[in-house]
């Protein structure tokens, strides 16, 4: 019964209009994913919705179903445009009010006399969610049924993640292996194919860079079973070197 | 007839493993964002998606009848994981094929004897799409319907943008003006709030920061109206002066 499920999905939500005006520059994605990976869950999808409570509604309401695990993240502070926490009880049909733990984290963290009516928004919430506790800044996230509401700002979401690992049960860890070569992508295009033709449950990528005025080609391989990550490496280097293509990095 | 629209809208579609994995840190939303903004296009949605046609050909089914302008980004290149240029067309019931004027594009780019069957792939496409030309490597995007299919490296996306510009119509230009000031979030909420409920056309955003040890909130009005935005800023600064709050930038 205990047994480790083989795939364990995950689609991100990042909520805020200042990620699609193109004024923030999003980091988060690639934080939650590599946490993610770590943990044996793959992150399948991500949206980035503006602070509208339909989109906020309709969207979780359709990924839920269709993922192991939402994150979102942003919208739960102080101000008006925060409106996550409220659109989620919503969702789901939830009551909304002053969450008893948060109130109380809250108020010792302000004390009492600068517990502000804005900072007490940030305790509103659904009233029986289960909190994800803040070590940087006090406000908590919190969770509801598989939604995982986070904030926005990157080093707090970052300082969360690490109190959320026992409460995400992934499945195998997916493995990755990268090799990067000094060629152009069409040179090697009909080897991969041949390979990812062979090794059907092994995802290869391959991906042109230019760094330091050189240009090249990283091929990255990821799966969930070692032996085939494994096999299918060797089979790439070994076409690599019949070709004569210099390798840069193996990792 | 000639008349302005109001509202143009878009939404992007980043097609890629390799972001969804934490690989690679997206940068293209923010790039395509300002360049829609300069052209009065509003970005509502994004979505990241990976390699895999079905996902395509639903996501872009999905969005193409909800927003003017969908820019896919990535999966055009020479390799097997490039999908997105076959999946649009089975999205659209086109045919796909050798593209004749993409062809002779890449033909002359690479010269006769170095056109490999890798670099013939990048030629293949919906054949009555029309091009989007690539100043920077030779491979172009293309446009079928509402959709416009760009590739996923940075710097090429980025050359390519401008040629785009005739051939999107944009609605009114969207404008912005933003105040940062040195104070938390829970200081000005009940107040912003007040002048979010005066101006409700104008969208207010406030984003805490930490910069230089210091911290503090931005604030963003964004409108097409710019009678409304002057009103809006002018009382946000008025009730900042009130609660004798630093203004630190003002733009």
């Amino acid at each position: 019964m205990n047994k480790t499920k083989e795939k364990v999905n995950a689609a991100i939500v990042l909520i805020g209009n200042e990620i699609l005006s193109g004024r923030t520059q999003d980091v988060n994605v690639v934080t939650i994913s590599m946490w993610l990976n770590e943990l044996g869950v793959k992150l399948e999808e991500v949206r980035i919705i503006p602070d509208i409570e339909n989109s906020i509604i309709k969207t979780v309401n359709e990924l839920k179903k269709k993922f192991n695990y939402i994150f979102t993240t942003g919208g739960i502070g102080p101000t008006h445009d925060d409106i996550t926490s409220k659109s989620i009880a919503k969702a789901f049909n939830l009551s909304y009010g002053y969450h008893k733990e948060a109130y109380s984290i809250l108020e010792k963290y302000y004390g009492r006399a600068k517990f502000s009516l804005g900072r007490k928004k940030m305790a509103m919430m659904p009233v029986k969610a289960t909190l994800i506790l803040n070590p940087s800044s006090g406000a908590p996230g919190f969770i509801v049924e598989n939604i995982y509401c986070l904030p926005g700002v990157p080093s707090i979401l970052k300082s969360m993640l690490g109190g959320l690992n026992d409460k995400i049960k992934g499945g195998k860890k997916i493995l990755t292996k990268t090799v990067s070569v000094q060629t152009v992508e069409s040179e090697i295009a009909k080897s991969l194919e041949n390979v990812q033709f062979k090794f059907k449950k092994v995802e290869i990528g391959s991906y042109p860079f230019f760094r330091f005025g050189k240009i090249g080609v990283s091929i990255v391989i990821r799966s969930i079973d070692k032996k085939k990550i494994d096999d299918c490496y060797k089979e790439i280097v070994n076409f690599l070197k019949k070709k004569k293509i210099n390798i840069i990095v193996k990792k």
